[in-house]
């Protein structure tokens, strides 16, 4: 991408879907504690509106990576489709290429997702499944992306394949351990991790405000290593605050009807 | 094998391999939703069908596999069972020999299936172990094969490790997890991915078109790993599609004798 | 750090976090097995009494992770809150900053213990969560922190972390495996081991005899990864003996009233 | 150790705790699966039975560390417990000290599954983790010990490493699943190897025949990674005739008293 809408876009996008992960979650699992309680948890927690929820998130995914892919591909300096240069001999523009491959996965995460919440064709740990696949493959394209970049700029995303590829290995141990509200907030905050940290590489390489990070001073390296840190005490205060703010609204939704106390797990 | 014959020839037991998985556990999958619904059902689903499919599946890879050691043998310029040139002071073809050890372990996982369900004599795990032994050690003797290649040469092999010890790893967990659909799938794909590599190897370092890539070329190398996740979309694909046309054709079979509407999981 | 003081004080923390543990889980398993033995064990065993020592613990723990950033802060020569000097423009203190920002971390995993072990608002695994990503943001932290360091410097260190990532290790499995008592005494004994090395470090880089070992002696970095598994045996052998005296004694305490032979598993 | 001698003895003894474990373990399968059969398998199965087996494993391996500790402290030229010459100012004999260290973990791990086994004081898992811990332990000396010798060397010894940390690894998913047969089967097998790859150390550093390997040839290094592979199908092979032999005698045993045929798993 090279530039810092490229880094602030990838970096909202992640920063929704975090937030939106911690809200569903956090929804869930309050009705669940609370499901003998009323109408209004019952209402929440039922299975079809639980589907209905996953299908919204599944055909949003799908459509924004859709989008994305096109974008990459026909934006002004894009490649429209060519994948080799042949009057030059070499390939064209593959920085837009490799974009689009990731947004291919997370495409197919979504249409997967869809697929598995909408017929009863597959079982439903597919769509972790097809998730950690797709944050391996980020990683993993990430990985090859390096070679030959300056000191920082190579530090900063390393630091990001810390958290894509922690969010595989969550998505992987939830095949397993569906419905661990723990993983599932735990994904949620290195999610919008992600997204903030993208902002940060923006702000580092390319700052809007025209100020120049040098590239090979070792105290910029050791003072963003930190700030990466607190990137992730960052993500998991608001993953807090959101938890606390439902099941909160929702115990005092409740309350209207009858006196009511929170039920130990 | 150094040469585009040698690396089709795996690439295809591998593709054929990897699609023959994925077609047997997406019949077992669909037989096993289905028991309670009829003949056709209960007889594919049945105890003894299964093992003669297990025992079919033991003998043809110790049968390729035995094939293949003697034929790394005793090609043209195979080393004959000679490991050792006195004459010269040096090994003799340990090219052929290492190719003949990776056939050995997938021998011994052949054998030990067939002996697993033939016989009560050891449990059913055995055959996984096996299986997760002999991926470990193709992986392993590959990442000590490497040693003083071109840079793409190297790439393109350390590529094809992901999958390999992918598969390993899949099929250790397999032993805990016995009968998870999704890694049995999983696995399908990515030895259809390794089939598919081996295949795309061949073209890049021995085109039968007679062009050359440029081995030192960064762009190749960024090219190759993004190839590499477009080949991955490929297997998963080709395992959906199969797996669907499966679900789809038992549906219709049985939809013959009386109404039916595939169950929830 | 950089003194013989910076690594001694947290060795000490660490160390007594380290005896902590080993008494409590001790206890906690000994009053478990003879529960239905008189009251003396009924008390020690009753879960409020175990919920008053979680809030103890994670009190503590939050206060001292408090006085710790405080400290890091304001000591004579701290940064006193000022990140970048301006003046110069440099950032101000790192290495302040970074233990300030490990002692954040492990403040949170405190506050955690408290809201779960008070409330009832979140599961209980999260405060084990909390600990892992405490752990784990130590070693991230330590392991950007060697850069340009002697090679001995960089070995303590380097072996410090095999204990930090096992900590991290044992405690995310606790996540799933909560009250498994061979994982508590596991992360009992790495935390002593993560203390008592603390203070080795301390004597080999800033020996207070005024003795300097030879940073570039390779018999030293033998010696030193010795050492470090002889600190292991001493904390595992601490370890053992808190625990045997504790289950002795309980045995004492109980066998006043009526004659007692320990229940087999 | 620097000699022949110095490697044959170590892998003698993982040999014959292969055989040991390869035999004790099949035993154990053997007579579990015929438990309703007759007065042999029930004699051999008794749980008093397999207490005073592993309490005689437990004394000898405490034994022999206790006599391997002393034998390297005293031998013509052992450090007999100086660990710093003060006068020529350098570490004494650190390979010694280092040999002295991996038998005294081993040595804790016999002494815990003494304890284990004879007392109720701590859970049966506790044998596994110290076994899992010894392992590990004899890996990370291992890893800090080959700094600055020639290639083969260092490839012979780092190929010993995959095996040591494979036992590491499986011991302490004992800890989780223990009595799977799978698992003792494989750690049975991994000391074999382990054994035999020892003596074929001493074969290729040390040949007793006096021929010398060059030890910066590649070929070379290819050949022994084969090399390492046979040594595996080679204890794999020995274990599985072990297991056979072991079934095979129980069943003729016990036919002679009436009919049988094995019971399917």
């Amino acid at each position: 991408m090279g530039s810092f809408k490229g880094h602030a876009l990838p970096g909202s996008f992640f920063l929704i879907a975090g937030l939106w992960w911690a809200g569903k979650y956090s929804l869930w699992y309050a009705t669940l504690r609370n499901k003998s309680l009323g109408s209004t948890s019952t209402r929440l927690a039922s299975r079809s509106t639980q589907r209905r929820l996953e299908v919204i998130e599944g055909s949003v995914t799908l459509f924004f990576s859709v989008v994305g892919m096109l974008a990459e591909q026909f934006v002004a300096d894009g490649p429209r489709l060519h994948l080799y240069d042949y009057s030059e001999h070499h390939w064209d523009r593959l920085h837009n290429w490799q974009h689009s491959t990731m947004y291919l996965f997370f495409g197919l995460a979504g249409a997967m997702s869809l697929i598995v919440h909408t017929t009863d064709a597959a079982p439903l740990a597919l769509d972790r499944l097809m998730l950690a696949i797709a944050f391996f493959i980020e990683g993993f394209l990430f990985l090859y992306h390096l070679h030959g970049r300056a000191m920082l700029d190579v530090h900063v995303h390393q630091l990001l394949l810390f958290c894509v590829f922690g969010e595989a290995m969550v998505s992987f141990l939830e095949v397993f351990h569906r419905g661990n509200m723990l993983l599932e907030l735990l994904r949620a905050s290195l999610t919008i991790l992600q997204g903030s940290w993208f902002w940060q590489i923006g702000f580092v390489l390319y700052s809007p405000s025209g100020a120049e990070w040098d590239q090979k001073d070792h105290n910029n390296m050791m003072f963003i290593t930190m700030c990466y840190c607190w990137h992730l005490v960052f993500s998991l205060l608001i993953v807090s605050v959101l938890y606390c703010t439902i099941i909160w609204s929702l115990w005092c939704t409740m309350r209207q009807g009858y006196p009511y106390r929170p039920s130990p797990l």
